[in-house]
């Protein structure tokens, strides 16, 4: 999806490429030799709830795709993107401007490990994430360091985010996150021993009759113990044909 | 289902009824004035896994349907059931004699929460129970004492049954149970302080496009915390009509 728009040129250096988000003809900058996003980064923006005057903090915002795919689907007041990799940070303010985003979206570039001391103790309604998924323990480490960042806990564990995420919520406020279902103990017991407890699951099957490849979470800091598990989430109903709730989400119908 | 076969009657006391289990010709005695055995113990024993020469016990076995029934699917050497309601361990027992099963397996009379003092600690290669699924703050207390302590745990708490639990087994032992999706924070996270961790899990959707009512779960004594979580089980294909899975498991084909 290579876009040569006017006036645009002076937005993209080398290598990037814009993508069309099929939202308010907002588009992101990526470079393909950085991380992209992926459709956990997409299903998860399907699945967190904002409401009116509420403030949101997106943890490891890469090049801002959640921020922006909220703002476009959800009602909240303002986001702020946390982006330790200065490329993607730099990526993310570019398409704030190109999307005229700027007084909705901040990024801010820094460390998860250091959240509640850059963004503010209690300041935040909701906190998304789309963390890396892999312990170091587990994976290949991606011999690109950009990329394995965004995928392996190398600057940042579960439980780190764990940590500043109940820091930077207030009382009663939600935590939403993407993350793989081979980790759900971990999560389930890290969030529940920082009072984050989860009440909402939502597992993504590439086909009906396949192990889930993909796990949505939500968790309240504060709340009782009660969990719902939503109905399935389907992507393929045969290969290379997704099903209609996914292009929904993905905004083609 | 109602049946007289001869030499039957002294086996059947008054209000009692016979029912066929599709395995091995085996029956069971139940009263439907009791708690009769539902979907989730047959899900549990197409679940659970037994290996030659393992023993195995199972938590508040009722009227015995899963230890009866994973002797009929599994290769286990020895399996002991244990329950409080003296009327389910009369039938029980007599279950046995009916399907001359009283050498493979064993039914005592007690309390879950004196399981090991009874059974013997680090006595067994698998513990299975399809436990009450309500804790005492939910759902309707039913009238009926027999069904209220089968559903509701007035007897014996999650805590109660995994700690046991976790007693009972050898190291690297496993834990099969049945529960409703509703408690999986509060069971991962019980299971977990017991070092129980969750490896396997199964949701039963009743529809494809439902939110599941059943969770199957298996815990591993001093495992890691990598979990698999298996592709869906569907209920029905649609109304009153089973998935060929859901038969499979019954034994109807």
């Amino acid at each position: 999806m290579m876009n040569n728009m006017d006036g645009l040129d002076k937005l993209l250096k080398p290598g990037e490429r814009l993508d069309e988000l099929h939202r308010n003809n907002y588009k992101i900058i990526q470079n393909t030799n950085h991380f992209c996003f992926g459709m956990d980064a997409v299903l998860l923006s399907g699945f967190a709830k904002t409401f009116s005057g509420e403030r949101v903090a997106d943890l490891g915002t890469g090049t801002g795709i959640i921020p922006i795919l909220l703002e476009a689907k959800t009602p909240a007041l303002h986001f702020t993107g946390l982006e330790i990799q200065k490329e993607s940070v730099d990526m993310a303010r570019r398409s704030l401007i190109l999307n005229k985003l700027e007084e909705k979206i901040d990024i801010v570039e820094g460390d998860i490990k250091e959240a509640s001391k850059l963004l503010g103790t209690a300041s935040f309604d909701v906190v998304t994430s789309n963390p890396p998924y892999m312990d170091q323990s587990h994976g290949l480490i991606n011999p690109d360091m950009a990329k394995a960042i965004a995928r392996h806990e190398i600057l940042c564990s579960l439980e780190d985010l764990v940590r500043e995420t109940a820091k930077l919520l207030k009382a009663k406020g939600r935590f939403y996150m993407v993350h793989r279902p081979f980790r759900l103990v971990d999560i389930i017991t890290t969030c529940s021993s920082y009072k984050l407890e989860a009440k909402r699951i939502r597992l993504v099957y590439p086909y009906i009759n396949k192990e889930p490849n993909m796990v949505l979470i939500e968790c309240v800091k504060g709340g009782g113990r009660n969990l719902v598990i939503e109905p399935p989430l389907i992507v393929y109903k045969e290969p290379g044909s997704y099903t209609d709730e996914i292009l929904e989400i993905y905004g083609y119908k």
